[in-house]
């Protein structure tokens, strides 16, 4: 079933120890919408500048993204620069000119209506409510966030919590946004804020998700969190975007699925981690658009064998 | 089979945020072998001072713990002063008085030679390689140490990595040994300076081994690294000797196997996690002498539930 994602689609320069790349495609959307149409039907909305050209959104429809929902304005995308120089597990973020994005104002259009799953990437809260209000018969909404949001947006990031099926955000954002340096204790109090779900991502660790009361249907309660492996990588060429990848494989193979249950769950983590282990081999979303399904299954029955015990039953 | 561990029985002062103990008994050795002794027979060689009484003896032989091993020195026994109150990932080392420990000789008990399985626990890699070229017909060594002996004592150090069947470190130690931040680059370089297979400890995050062309028996080839995972813990009382305990509750299921094969060695991985999981609920060693046998195996079930994707068929 199709899922509706609203977010950014911008341009990345980049520097790693690897090299550098300047104004490649990027954005969570883009990363999010690649990563989950493996999986599932996707579509778009995001505001693009002049300098998105149409070999720029084939990329997006090469892999059948609905890109209807991509807004032209008048000006430049959004464009992001960071290094990773120093370090591989967090990026330096040497500026951000938001150009286009500034201005955003999210429009679903008339055909994507009918989709059944929503995601909210990390934008303004205000902005993710709006969506989210204006799409009051979705069957599931999965929502990001970030630093910026939970410390100087927090009344209104809150209104969004409130909505949300699952939460997917990172440590250190689930200990900030929780007030609490313990992680059991932090996803216990952002349950409370409104999420049935959490999703925890630990980068080079894999994830954790915790339960609530309501996570499941009636009668279905997961008393313990589930905690799927990420691929010790030799080689990480360009981290950005590995989190917004995991969640489009998440978010893309539980929208394919007819229901949502715990082994469903556990499966959805699973080909998060694969497609957040593809996304970082090559700089920007080069490798998540030329993975085949079949390097796909292939690195889940890996993630089975560096995680099971007894992978001959598997 | 009988596992020789030799390593320190201490005294530790300890303050987290959930208290303080003064002069508990803890060491290396102590909350080794009290792990491994759930699984296994255990025979420690080890000084103590005067200040080690026989009820601190009692804590051992209670878990059938061979103590014959147990040097009596003109002293007092090492004493650890430690801090967590600023962070429960790292401990603050306020004081180390080595006492007895400083001039430890180790001497194997007659009644020792029999062991086949050696663990050399974190002390001078001088001792720790006399005590190996007296154990020469054991079926495997599994060895520990940390960041002062790998930057001050690379020397000796490097002549005990040879004889290691398991080198068991946590990731900075296992960067800091190979000088490559890549933890899977680390894994390579170190596995290329003797270690037959090296196990990794990520804390909070659980555990990866890599697997070299000698860690398991002809025709056996781990190509792939393997993760166990650690449990979410709400409360942390006193993270002393988590390692430990982790290495006592993997080699101590290992060497309670008739065969090293990948299955064996998965599973001792996993019962690895589970007894630092223990370990870390109270202070000291309080939770690792007191734990049964049917709360170990509850737990390993409860770790197979929140990484396996299918446990109806575990």
């Amino acid at each position: 079933m199709s899922i509706l994602v609203v977010g950014s689609v911008a341009f990345d320069s980049i520097q790693t120890p690897h090299g550098a790349v300047d104004h490649c495609l990027g954005g969570a959307a883009t990363h999010f919408a690649l990563a989950a149409s493996y999986f599932t039907p996707v579509r778009v909305i995001a505001v693009v500048g002049k300098d998105f050209t149409a070999e720029h959104e084939a990329v997006l429809t090469r892999r059948g993204i609905d890109t209807r929902g991509l807004e032209r304005a008048d000006g430049l995308s959004f464009h992001w620069t960071g290094s990773y120089v120093n370090s591989l597990n967090e990026a330096q973020t040497l500026g951000t000119d938001l150009n286009v994005f500034a201005n955003f104002e999210p429009k679903i259009p008339e055909a994507y209506k009918d989709s059944e799953y929503l995601f909210l990437a990390n934008i303004d809260p205000v902005l993710q409510a709006r969506v989210r209000s204006q799409m009051p018969n979705v069957k599931m909404v999965c929502g990001d966030t970030m630093n910026y949001w939970i410390a100087d947006h927090a009344a209104n990031l809150a209104k969004v919590l409130r909505e949300l099926d699952v939460l997917l955000i990172n440590d250190g954002e689930a200990r900030m946004l929780a007030g609490e340096k313990n992680l059991v204790l932090a996803a216990k109090k952002v349950l409370e804020m409104g999420p049935k779900t959490l999703v925890v991502k630990h980068g080079e660790y894999g994830a954790t998700s915790f339960f609530g009361d309501r996570s499941f249907g009636d009668g279905i309660k997961a008393s313990h969190p589930f905690r799927a492996p990420a691929l010790p990588l030799a080689e990480v060429v360009d981290p950005t975007g590995a989190g917004d990848s995991f969640a489009g494989g998440f978010y893309g193979y539980l929208a394919s699925q007819p229901e949502l249950t715990p082994a469903v769950f556990r499966t959805a983590m699973f080909y998060g981690g694969v497609m957040g282990s593809f996304a970082v081999e090559k700089f920007g979303t080069e490798r998540l658009q030329g993975v085949t399904r079949e390097e796909i299954d292939e690195r889940f029955k890996l993630f089975m064998e560096i995680s099971h015990l007894d992978t001959t039953r598997a």
